[in-house]
């Protein structure tokens, strides 16, 4: 939003010119006037506005301020001022106020609720947060099959304005099973005197009460829909989901992806307005978390140090972090890969075997690649003295010459060839732990951003040490 | 889509039952009768489906199938049956086509389509790929602001047929300049002699047709659209982009962050329909850019190294994976806020100053408490001997009783301090590189996904190493 509509906007209510502020609920969208409103402390500004401006944008107005103004406004209210803002409400909007709000609130806005509106209130607040139920909203339109189309229309004008959407018309049988849908343009490209029956889709697609809010948004992508219809376990329909609502279930389910990837619980509010206090919160325990898991790796690292396995080939320790850093890159690949392909519902169980097979190819096929690489650059980092071989006390490198002996190629060749082929394995192996970990933990019905992602990381730290000790103690035990 | 219902698609083709066909058509989405016959081989099969299924449905069935099952049908189609197909399909479905077509398949497409057509897709072909330009179509529904609502519902029935979407008629006034929208509700609920000037909503949204993809999904998320115009920069509307195109960015978006943040090139396909090879391509060049970033990391390492500074204090190089582990988790929290901050635009040059200020006070927090817990934790490690310490070649843990001395103790918590507060100052600083880079970056208009994500390892290994060996040199310089 524009520096100056957003003064506009508090000049109109500072200075309380009506007129001027009925202009600009006309021209501006609500949501950056909410967003100018949630700057204002006093609450008698905030209920001046709500007293000026038309029925028809309060609803919105109020579902878009923050929940601190929205608290404010409900404790100010008069009953009357409240009923009337119920009334120009969604019921699934008022839902999502409701659950951010205090205990009293609460029973307060349910207290002076319509009747109607109550109902669908205490409906919507009895589901699962993140099922279908909670999402959905329970005013829509729903016609009979053999209603004719100039009925119908007829039945729009007079309902539609207490419906989320006119767009589509849900048609049930006599026993009122959903048979079908229209929609309003096949309503509006029709004859009058069919019937919904003869226009309807009957491929229409549809999800269970209880069906988690993400599997919804999936189907939404798939079908390219509008709007679905809800069922409950009787096959009834009792509520619909639109398309706004789920593009804010898909972004939420991205953040969720992207949280559990970075190692960081998702946040509730916006960046910009989660404060220094709960960001702490969201950090800290998955740091710690990952700080006592990678107790292993010290431990594995301390064993091997103890065994004097650096002490022959000191310079082996320099490339360490490569080796954890790579096999780290190797494994994140593939397990954002999987979280998402989990969490869009891409893959089935049934899919489970054939990815892990297509994974253990292309991870045969990238850490071959890398490995190859991976050697020659070793080596080119030990000839110019990146890394510094000790041979006899003397440092050798390209530039003093010292390199060039049978004793040092040897030495330097077997140095990029056990920390290749450590690198190669290692990132084949966290690769493989990549995939079958999270859909190992899907197929337990647990949550794979939660369980498996924060073990990667000491899986892969620990499996390429071990991977390490056994190569150079190996390559390195006739020195 | 279940098993059966795929079998069903593929009996009805493979044995030519035309009504059990029509019959599939009504009662199973698209999508997933296109997805069934992407397993068919014998191109007249995919052929006798466009033959005998009605219009209605080819144009939606063909946008669905994959590219190879495109390309084969439009080369074995004579010119008719292209022309046929062209007339049922919206101009932005076929240019998403073409865009995967080799060019002789092109010019035939563009050589028999009707002209109208043909400017409509040459129109979309020539903007640059994730401009809103080449998202919009050019089919839609555009009206004289002095038009009456009963004539408007008049052409809506004659024209809409040819529109992407008749639920937002886009409003122009006498010398073409977009003026208003009006939603086919209001429309529904309006006098027959209002005009569309009286009803029309004056605080419609719009953009420009070279803005990014990625903002325009951002504006129908903030303000819930469901059609959005897009003016040229005479502000003439030439375009709409509608809201099932949008999902459809979103998805794409969150996935191109996710990819950056796992360092793999995000892919163009499902995962299960990439193949092994284009998966290597998609993974390697990352992981070998990192790699080589890498190399400084092993450098100093190796400097850090050859400066015996862990011969005094062997144990010491045990915790490097933790204190680099923990820099890196640190650091990814941050810079995977900032990246997606970022690209949803939520955050806006003005705020940078804000966000690094604050995130300087939540990282000091971060590390303040992170160091604090560390410190116990890494004494518990090495009481219990998880760490060995060795005093005068004896390993003391809290089993032998070899710890209970002031000589261990000393030793001990000099460790705990020197690892604990080099994690304290690194995690500290891998936050304020995390937020300074990304934004830098973005400050450049480069895209800090590509340029400042891969960084970041490398830079908070070097920093976390360098503090390291300023503070172990430091507290062991008197042992």
């Amino acid at each position: 939003m524009e520096i100056e509509s957003k003064e506009l906007v508090l000049k109109a209510i500072q200075e309380k010119k009506p007129n001027l502020l009925k202009e600009i609920f006309e021209t501006i969208p609500t949501i950056d006037i909410a967003e100018a409103m949630n700057e204002i402390n006093d609450v008698t500004q905030l209920l001046y506005v709500f007293r000026v401006v038309s029925s028809e944008y309060t609803g919105d107005l109020f579902a878009e301020l923050s929940n601190e103004q929205q608290e404010k406004i409900i404790t100010a209210f008069s009953d009357k001022d409240l009923i009337k803002l119920l009334e120009n409400s969604f019921a699934d909007d008022v839902v999502d106020t409701l659950e951010e709000m205090p205990a009293n609130v609460v029973s307060r806005v349910l207290k002076v609720a319509p009747t109607d509106l109550r109902k669908d209130i205490n409906q919507l607040l009895n589901y699962q947060e993140n099922s279908a139920g909670s999402v959905m909203t329970t005013e829509f339109l729903e016609m009979r099959d053999n209603v004719t189309v100039k009925d119908a229309l007829k039945q729009i004008r007079s309902k539609g304005r207490d419906a989320e959407t006119i767009y589509t018309i849900f048609v049930k049988d006599i026993k009122r099973n959903m048979v079908g849908t229209v929609d309003l343009d096949e309503l509006i490209f029709a004859q009058d005197e069919q019937t919904l029956g003869d226009i309807m889709n009957r491929d229409f697609v549809t999800c269970n009460v209880y069906d988690d809010q993400e599997d919804v948004a999936n189907k939404f992508k798939r079908y390219d829909l509008h709007a679905m219809g809800v069922l409950n376990n009787d096959n009834k329909l009792v509520g619909i989901i639109t398309i706004d609502d789920v593009v804010d279930v898909m972004q939420q389910e991205a953040e969720e992806d992207i949280a559990a990837l970075s190692h960081v619980a998702p946040l509730e509010d916006s960046y910009l307005q989660t404060s220094v206090w709960s960001m702490a919160k969201k950090c800290i325990p998955w740091i710690i978390v990952l700080l006592v898991l990678g107790t292993f790796t010290t431990m594995v690292l301390d064993r091997i140090e103890k065994a004097h396995v650096f002490d022959i080939v000191p310079v082996l320790i320099a490339f360490v972090p490569t080796l954890m850093d790579t096999g780290g890159n190797s494994g994140g690949q593939t397990i954002a890969m999987m979280i998402r392909g989990l969490s869009t519902n891409e893959f089935k169980p049934k899919d489970y075997w054939k990815i892990i097979r297509k994974e253990a190819v292309s991870a045969l096929i990238i850490a071959t690649i890398v490995g190859l690489f991976s050697f020659v650059w070793f080596t080119v980092e030990q000839y110019t003295g990146i890394v510094q071989i000790e041979i006899e006390g003397q440092v050798a490198n390209i530039w003093n010459g010292h390199c060039w002996t049978w004793g040092f190629a040897r030495h330097a060749l077997l140095v990029s060839s056990a920390v290749s082929l450590t690198l190669l394995i290692g990132s084949f192996l966290a690769k493989l732990v990549a995939v079958s970990l999270p859909l190992g933990v899907a197929a337990l019905n647990k949550d794979p951003a939660v369980v498996a992602q924060p073990l990667l990381t000491t899986i892969i730290d620990v499996v390429s040490l071990l991977v390490y000790l056994a190569i150079a103690t190996l390559a390195f035990s006739w020195l």
